[in-house]
């Protein structure tokens, strides 16, 4: 499994009860928000799954609402390596960006963060204001695409719709045989698709008939 | 706004109370379920938004799982439309399909129900397997792609995850400027890739590095 960061057991940082059980609170609570949603996820349910009594999780985190918020931060360091790809070479950035995809979803802790963010994204404000930060913040976050500020937001925000779309049928829908393409199919196929959004003629399709 | 069927109020069919009652459900129902997903919608609020007695739910749709699957059922309109553009010329062939894809958001009765489907495909796994049957069975059903099985259903599979991406963060997410992007600019940037899907040499990206 590729790894984009240390796992918890091998982090630096303390090491003592509280954190170890807030890490075990929001990695249940990730669990949780992806398979039930907002509406479905209570707090007993994340305590019962992270061993531990609801009032710790109301202890460390306050509310319902403070725990989906720590359980759907993406990793600092994540968000480093994704303003990182983005400093590759333009030519290269279209595979750069589809191999960032498949190792973030493969990662154990971003992973699950990600599928959180896109599982609640549907039903709560919040989190769909956290998507829309992540995605103009992050991933539309390249100053040397296109001409000017609306096409480059057009070209990145279309790179996004392309991954996401894909992250779910892969990763959240399980839709075959889509799910089980290797990494070398799927970056071979859709690489030269992110490239087209990233340094291609986005004017050159068919028009309207 | 365009229009891929007639609306209710000129539509052929059953003019008496009942049609009309539980047409009135059904809107609302997918509106709801839309809005507050499956844990988050209730019977009662149906109803309310329905402006009918909450009996009168139970006694069309049987239970809260009826109601959600009538609320998602695609009209056979729309997937006989469906079908019809997938036996477009191969060459128009991605056009077509964001053409398709467009208007269809755009439908009084379509665009509720694909939002209501992605919507809840999150959380409800009878919806999930719906949204697996539509993809599987309409997108993916074009027997003129590819060269063999797999690579049929990968190339419809890729096609159908732009698709969706693209209807997530314009229609549902609404993140800018997808969400407010023209037709006709959506059609020029986003058909080369869904052709690239269709007919192109999905071995020639670049490897995995």
């Amino acid at each position: 499994m590729m790894k984009l960061m240390p796992t918890r057991s091998i982090a630096p940082g303390p090491r003592d009860e509280r954190g170890v059980l807030a890490g075990r609170i929001v990695a249940a609570a990730r669990q949780e928000f992806a398979e039930h949603g907002w509406a479905g996820t209570t707090i007993r349910a994340v305590a019962r799954a992270a061993d531990v009594d609801p009032g710790l999780v109301y202890h460390y985190f306050g509310s319902k609402e403070g725990l989906l918020d720590a359980a759907t931060n993406p990793p600092q360091q994540w968000l480093d390596n994704v303003a990182k790809v983005w400093t590759t070479p333009i030519a290269g950035l279209g595979a750069a960006l589809l191999k960032l995809l498949l190792a973030s979803w493969a990662d154990d802790e971003v992973g699950p963060t990600l599928r959180a963010i896109l599982q609640t994204a549907a039903h709560e404000p919040a989190t769909r204001e956290k998507l829309r930060r992540v995605v103009e913040g992050s991933l539309m976050g390249v100053s040397e695409l296109g001409g000017d500020e609306r096409d480059r937001l057009i070209r990145s925000g279309l790179i996004s719709s392309q991954m996401m779309g894909f992250a779910l049928m892969r990763y959240v829908w399980k839709i075959e045989p889509i799910a089980s393409m290797t990494e070398d199919e799927a970056i071979a196929a859709i690489s030269p698709n992110l490239q087209h959004y990233v340094d291609g003629d986005l004017s050159a399709g068919q028009s309207a008939g």
